[in-house]
């Protein structure tokens, strides 16, 4: 099998090759290695490639007993993630050269689980808005999206099968979405945070990325410990909610014809497709996350505020003086405003199983100065509820386009295994 | 004024005086030094005092603007949170010298609003149950309480003025009643958590000690931001529901004569003063925070657990192995038995103020060996709901004991207005 059929195959499917022992972790993680040859110098996902130890990795591996579901995966790590063997920058010219005392908790699980780590992957500076230098695979001159950038573009490009992100606003959706893969955020709460560089601390979620949404869940089953995740097969027809969002009018055609592909796959299959009736004070959800968001950004990064404001870039200096401007009584209010919105959505999940909603405006925008609009995740990072984002189409330029489906808080495997389902239908 | 009489006003008198420059910063750091040199040789509440370091901190703000709420406090930093000018080992040896790249987010608030970092406080192993050297000030035999012992002891000592700890299970209330100070655990999610060691990702709360309830306020206003906290003069008679909890067996004769005292202060007083009635499975919490804060520590500490096995105490291995035992399902299963009990507890709120509870099973129990048990604060730590200690009392030893005020999620400046009032009327 060349390397690139191998590396087509997603995590899911040589997970189990890895586990009969018919593929070993090294000749995987040569397989990587070369598709990162002739990719990285162009696409620029990685901060560094850490080829030696992987190899190191592998071999241990291949000659020990099973160690859990990513055995012998090679991975690939958002530089927001401490860890103890490759330095950590966290995107910021601050922590050039810093090398973290332990792995964040989501590393050392995968380790655990046996997964080769590859490489870390570039962010935007702190996860905010300033990019780093990826670009999107499918197109050099447009972006991959943020601030999971490199760990998009790496597993879009097979150069690694599964990687490590987080959100805050749409880190995991819209870089998903620019290029092509599924992005999975877990409900809020339900994945360690520690060891990962904070940014807001009632918002910033350890998610990932994989080739399809099998391959996404075998990382989440591992993040999250809960081994339901594991289970989409054959799922019922779920209840599907439509949300566009209060924002619609703003997704352009490519977002739009995206959507009428969805009304003609899954429309006649689902158990219902019908409007989900979002409550009254839903539109308020994008202000409130983005003051809320300004706000917690301003404390995360106090040390970095005042000590390195120089070593800031403009945007984020602006986001932090934002941020200084919401005062924690107006947070307390903030909060308050959103903690009612939380509960009624829970209730919305009586009558829908999954709610289907735009991810991005469109496709990828030109140009690497940015990282493309979060308008569509917003709302639903500030509920903290499990997305999924499920790339099955093109727009008029030919860069990736899809939708994202939007769980109940929890219920993250039934969240899944739909989204199993609708990729099935909507890619054929 | 002599050392002692200057040590004994609290930090929110002290402020004043040093806004008004009536006090300096460093003659205020001298008198903590003082103090310290007495009594740490017995107590040691501290992994590190930085004496030069204040002292250049204090003459830096003496000859300088008024930089904030804190100007020229000294402050204790409990060992759990990052500071990038003294070591960090969140009190194990795994961590001993290490040296983090920034301060903690709550260290650099502090330190933004004038105060100057006198130290970093012993915590118990990674703020769990395996205690560091720390003696209780008002008997040496005795504990004093974890896993934020130093930072209460220093406090209560009058080694600083406030002084930085967490809770997860009871690690500020718990010390704070075996001290004899004030402790105040905000409402979670509202004060970063950036920069410190991670046990328990939906439990973990920053917070503080002070010697009254207005000092732990000051501390708190800085923390969160939100300037209603100093609104603590003057509030209207509090409907106060009374909450023994399920657990009041267990309380012995001294918290049981401790509840009889505020009885008698306090219910001929208060608004209002009545049972509350708890929802049908408030019994549930305690077991329920059990496995959740075991599940996350297992994951928040996986770095440790899987590289450092060894150096982690008995105790801590046998916690992380229960975690380990508590699989992700059973962990949504948990997390979504908790979520009702929050919102009913928030509606009872409608019915009281603050609600009256016990702190602990009674005043510290003898011996370094063990922290005391955290029975009483689970629940509320589980909830998420703001905690005040009030230290008003005195068991048959000699020793403090209290009561704690809860409040509702996000009243935390209503929760120490009623505080202030309740240790007005407590304390004669």
């Amino acid at each position: 099998m060349s390397h690139d059929d191998l590396l087509s195959l997603g995590a899911w499917v040589l997970s189990r090759r890895l586990a009969r022992r018919e593929l070993s972790a090294e000749t995987l993680v040569r397989a990587c290695l070369a598709r990162i040859a002739e990719r990285e110098p162009e696409l620029q996902a990685f901060v560094v490639v850490d080829a030696e130890g992987a190899l190191a990795q592998a071999r241990a591996l291949d000659a020990g007993a099973l160690r859990g579901l990513l055995h012998g995966l090679p991975l690939g790590v958002k530089d927001l993630f401490d860890t103890a063997e490759l330095p950590t920058a966290y995107g910021s010219p601050i922590y050039a050269g810093h090398r973290p005392a332990a792995d964040a908790a989501a590393v050392a699980l995968c380790r655990e689980a046996g997964a080769v780590v590859l490489g870390k992957t570039v962010t935007t500076e702190f996860a905010t808005f300033h990019p780093g230098p990826t670009r999107n695979p499918h197109h050099p001159e447009h972006t991959p999206g943020g601030s999971s950038s490199g760990s998009a573009a790496a597993v879009a490009a097979a150069m690694v099968p599964l990687a490590l992100g987080t959100q805050t606003a749409a880190s995991v959706i819209r870089p998903a979405a620019f290029c092509g893969v599924v992005g999975y955020k877990p409900s809020f709460g339900r994945v360690s945070r520690a060891g990962v560089k904070s940014l807001s601390e009632t918002l910033d979620t350890v998610g990932g990325f994989g080739h399809g949404v099998r391959d996404a869940a075998l990382l989440g089953a591992v993040l999250t410990g809960d081994l339901r995740l594991l289970q989409w097969q054959d799922a019922a027809a779920p209840r599907i909610g439509l949300c566009p969002t209060p924002e619609w009018p703003q997704a352009d055609a490519d977002t739009q014809a995206t959507w009428a592909q969805a009304v003609a796959a899954l429309a006649p299959l689902a158990a219902e497709w019908v409007d989900a009736a979002l409550p009254a004070g839903f539109a308020t959800l994008v202000p409130l996350h983005k003051a809320i968001m300004a706000h917690e950004a301003a404390r995360a990064l106090a040390h970095e505020r005042l000590r390195h404001r120089e070593q800031l870039s403009p945007a984020l200096r602006s986001l932090l003086d934002d941020g200084l401007a919401v005062s924690g009584q107006v947070q307390a209010a903030n909060q308050a405003a959103a903690a009612p919105l939380r509960q009624q959505m829970d209730a919305l999940f009586a009558r829908h199983d999954v709610l289907l909603a735009p991810s991005t405006l469109g496709t990828a925008p030109a140009g690497l100065q940015a990282t493309g609009d979060p308008l569509f995740c917003r709302a639903w990072t500030l509920l903290g509820l499990p997305c999924v984002h499920l790339p099955f189409s093109r727009g008029a330029n030919g860069l990736p386009v899809g939708l994202q489906l939007v769980g109940r808080h929890g219920d993250d495997h039934r969240l899944l295994a739909w989204a199993e389902w609708a990729m099935q239908r909507l890619v054929r």
